[in-house]
């Protein structure tokens, strides 16, 4: 049942990874290459900074079939995948609300304390998403455009980096934490909550 | 005798960076640290994913030495350097095989399945040169330009990992994985074959 | 006493971070990501490298908690920060000096020999400045401009090795290798010193 839940984020964050590739004029191999890491970057970081190496990403044939998949699919029929972008960006809140609960509960077990787990656990939600736009050469999504992404990230995190602190069960943890990081970036995109910006500094306005 | 074909590859990757370093006038650090992290960044990322660190690109001095080696020839003889660009060519597709070939047989050594295997042989080869070009500020070269590389580089890892899956001797495998990158490596580039774009993306035409 | 350092010249490097992305016109999440990524960011690489996993940046609480201060302070109050750069950059020398020194006596301590360390040491220093550049997609500073920077850096950091090397002990050479460094980058900011760049490939003038 996680394993499923794993693998369908690893597809979306894949598949976003291939429509950003395709709209920068990448070969099949950039397509595939960034649909990969754009699925499994974020919990190879995680797993390496941690030291749970190898990474079952990478260990596991099927963590690496499913992006590859993602990224094939992409690059057949992106004009069909770009009609469907709305519905993505809803299946990618649910696969950043699982990532980064999954993230948290897993630094948490290899004894990391709550902040640190929060933090990582944020950071393999938002991570695969930073090296997909790395590799096309543009500064990463998450830090400008003023887009709410990674702080629901962070808060669902921290509710299950506290949730396990307080000597709740993990397994419990998962649905109300990642319930917290998805209504919150679904609203964020309903009703076009954005970030602030520096005073004086104001960004061009909000859009991709 | 491996040994020294390795240094060799580092030396010829070394080179590359070089040469790209100082063609975006970069000044004395940058062509040695790119050229340093071309000729050992595939490396030591494989080796950081499967736990073998510190990688011995980083704790063996002479590792540490050729690239270095490599950075300062391109630094004070870019010009002579630059007329080879041709031969170098050559001794890129036989780094890259012999890296493809090696970084699939330590990756099945630390215990990784043949499909895991195959894919951390492909990105021991191809990994120096992506952090090379991100280290200069363009998209890598691999993910456009529809040169033929990752997929040669993909397909003799594979040989050697399904090799050794299948019984065979690591150190018999060697010769003929690397053999296939090698060939199909140096007959792309005869033969001007290139790699699929998506289909109504087309690139600019295929040149560096 | 080494840990209030510490976090002085994480606090400085994540300022010098924070300042980057407000110049570069970021929302919250990109001051404070790169303020942490600065921050925090030479230290992780080394000490993913040598196998000193988690590392102690991400593990304890502290050590997270000082970038993002760093962060929010230049997001509310950049003006006043960036009235203070000439101050911040003999910090930010004294974190340099501080960080290469730190980096090649951890890695002497995790038993790699001189040169090795010598080398991560200086990645200790400039990593984290590395990773802010890429992340706001420009070729890295130390890189470019001639500035001189990662030599200086590496100067402190192998007499630091070579002192333990000989047998000295490493707490004794702290604050000479330190020196080193902290001393010739300030006389390289005041008497304007440069780095060479290759023949025939002039850059422009010196300049941030």
């Amino acid at each position: 049942m996680l394993l499923t839940l794993d693998l369908i984020g690893i597809l979306v964050f894949a598949i976003s990874g291939g429509l950003v590739a395709v709209r920068n004029q990448l070969d099949i191999v950039g397509v595939i290459g960034i649909a990969v890491a754009t699925g499994l970057g974020g919990g190879v970081i995680r797993d390496v900074v941690i030291g749970a190496v190898p990474p079952p990403a990478l260990a596991d044939w099927r963590y690496l079939l499913v992006p590859v998949v993602g990224g094939l699919v992409t690059f057949y029929w992106h004009p069909a995948v770009e009609r469907l972008e709305r519905v993505i960006n809803v299946f990618d809140a649910f696969g950043l609300g699982l990532f980064c609960v999954a993230g948290a509960l897993k630094a948490q077990e290899y004894g990391l304390g709550p902040v640190p787990s929060a933090a990582l656990g944020m950071l393999t939600g938002v991570g695969g998403g930073i090296i997909r736009d790395l590799l096309v050469g543009r500064v990463p999504v998450i830090f400008r455009y003023r887009e709410l992404y990674a702080i629901p990230a962070l808060a669902g995190a921290a509710v299950a980096a506290t949730g396990v602190e307080l000597g709740v069960e993990p397994a419990v943890m998962i649905a109300p934490a990642a319930a917290v990081t998805i209504g919150w970036r679904l609203l964020a995109i309903r009703r076009g909550w954005v970030a602030p910006v520096p005073r004086g500094r104001d960004q061009p306005p909000v859009a991709r």
